[in-house]
């Protein structure tokens, strides 16, 4: 293999890659990228157990020759270091060569680098060719709806299938959810398409893989069994699915509620914030007191001391009620909402309550109350 | 105690002081910041086992009131709780009162705390003022003696006296020296005094107390036996001294050389900096190869490769030779110098060598090279 490349276009294929390549793993050769250059371009291919990403750094874009003096082929190479030494260099071009499968030299105008390197036959088997549905959606739209809904998912390994965002197609709808049992998220939003799947994917890795689409406009989804592939801009990225049965969850959110605080998000966010100073920081409990002349937010722990604001713009209606809950639950569900203002309905006092946007229904946040008592 | 106090100047106080407030610590009481209101203002004292900081927060600043509606007294409340409520309150003053010893009310237009405090008495003794020998220094002189010269120290606790930074006043100058004994950094500054004093000051504290400047003009020290104290815009820092005689190293830096290097710091820098990547991570040895016409950085490693770089500007006067050394301590040392130009200066391929600025003979880096055979 021999190429001489444009090094940022170089180094940016290099850096969505290694985004893969896990810092220690228990398979040596995956500190690897795969470096393979053929009749598309140079794919650069990193992978963990759960992720693989493989970008594609063409030989032209936009009447620019980014690649040239070209001798076809592909090896392994340590990432880390390939990463570090090429952004550490200073030319516009890098000249890559490999000798006998074992040495890559690395030159410009000024450094001259020598990595050992590996047979690409080592790597693992990887299969990144579409299969099982298809489905094309807008970038932004798979971001708003991941990030409006994934956080809720558990961070506890117990039960695996919580730690997934439960993606489901159908009638025109995309409609994520994640839950860890003690809150809830859910968003859909509309698809161009009459496709049906569903799919268990980490909320960790789709969390990561919406940031990786840069100003890319459109992705395509392919939903297997066992895998989802997403293509966008030159590059694909495959995840692991997890398997089993997602719990149903449609039911569990009330559709007609007792008492409803309407809210300014802002106000309620900064005092929640401010409250939950003084309480205990792994819980960090905090209480909303409603009556319809006034609304308090209060936090207290024997260690420390106690905490009360006032809220001064709100509408409250129902009865007097006081709700004690895991401050961070609803702070993340207020800002998922991406709203100015927010609609809080409640049952009674230990009954789950949904926090809402007035506005858009399309995101539902529901939160289990906390005993303080 | 009561007081009214701009919430600016509070908190400014308050963080100051917090920066001694250890995050754990087997001493629970030092968890705590103690406030006393007083004479002279509000005192913060913040403390661990090693410094101490008091920052006075004064009555009135540049005409303007800071804090009234006063009460005498003082309390230790939780530092890391105060600071976080005083930062998160939104308005310009807030209201404090303590109440029989126990509760501490922080007040103002939105919102209200009560935090558990506990008696001023059960803190520490804490002697701040100044014993010893007293010495008046501008801070920036101060501040670049400890930079160019207390990065040289060791970081390993085995022999203590060695995580010092040594300094020395006599006959109008006062001199810093540290060394990890692989290395050795060596600064001087004229002063404004004839005091006579030696200390040795843990150098990760008198790195940080340089930090606190900020705006601070001149700093008086004053040296004595088992402390040191910098005293300086309404702030006292009192550190630790360590006690045993430092190891005199005034003979061992070499006064003449067989050979000599000039080159530009920056490209030198640059250099080490990309073909050190190949290296051993932990060790990251470079080798200056160097005769008349050709100067040369590189690096090698089993594991990864090599790396080769020639150097375009330099001067080299001398025989040929091949220097291999810890390039960190390089690259601490040139860095240090501040310079544009660099001397570095040869006895031989064993021999430690030294790394000058060619125009300040007021600090000095001596480095022992390593062997890579």
């Amino acid at each position: 293999m021999r190429f001489t490349i444009d090094k940022e276009q170089f180094q940016k294929g290099l850096a969505a890659a290694a985004r893969a390549v896990p810092s220690k793993s228990t398979l040596p050769i995956l500190a690897n990228l795969m470096l393979d250059l053929n009749e598309k371009g140079l794919e650069v291919t990193g992978s963990n157990s759960e992720i693989t990403i493989r970008c594609t750094v063409p030989y032209r874009k936009d009447d620019k020759e980014i690649i040239r003096n070209v001798g076809l082929g592909s090896t392994l190479v340590n990432a880390k270091k390939l990463v570090d030494i090429i952004r550490a260099m200073e030319g516009e071009e890098v000249s890559i060569e490999v000798i006998d499968d074992a040495i890559m030299k690395i030159d410009d105008d000024r450094s001259s680098f020598r990595l050992n390197c590996i047979k690409a036959e080592e790597y693992p088997d990887i299969d990144l060719e579409p299969s099982g549905t298809l489905l094309d959606i807008s970038c932004a739209t798979l971001t708003g709806l991941v990030e409006q809904s994934a956080f809720a998912a558990s961070l506890r390994e117990q039960r695996q299938i919580l730690t997934a965002l439960h993606l489901e197609a159908e009638n025109g709808k995309l409609i994520a959810t994640a839950t860890d049992s003690a809150r809830l998220a859910r968003k859909e939003v509309a698809i161009d398409s009459e496709v049906r799947f569903t799919a268990n994917i980490p909320a960790r890795l789709i969390s990561d893989i919406v940031k990786m689409f840069d100003n890319a406009q459109t992705v395509t989804l392919s939903v297997s069994d066992r895998k989802m592939l997403f293509d966008f801009d030159r590059t694909v990225v495959s995840s692991r699915l997890i398997p089993g049965d997602y719990p149903l969850t449609r039911s569990i959110i009330p559709q007609n509620f007792n008492d409803t605080l309407e809210a300014n998000a802002g106000e309620l966010l900064s005092a929640m914030n401010r409250v939950r100073i003084v309480s205990n920081e792994s819980e960090a409990v905090v209480t909303l007191s409603m009556r319809e002349e006034e609304v308090e937010v209060s936090a207290k722990s024997d260690a420390s001391g106690s905490a009360l604001e006032k809220i001064s713009t709100f509408q409250y209606t129902g009865d007097r009620l006081e709700v004690s809950f895991n401050s961070q639950f609803v702070i993340d569900a207020i800002r998922a909402l991406r709203s100015e203002d927010v609609v809080i309905c409640f049952l009674g006092e230990m009954k789950p309550f949904v926090v809402k946007n007035p506005k858009d229904d399309s995101v539902v946040e529901l939160i289990t109350p906390m005993r303080t008592f």
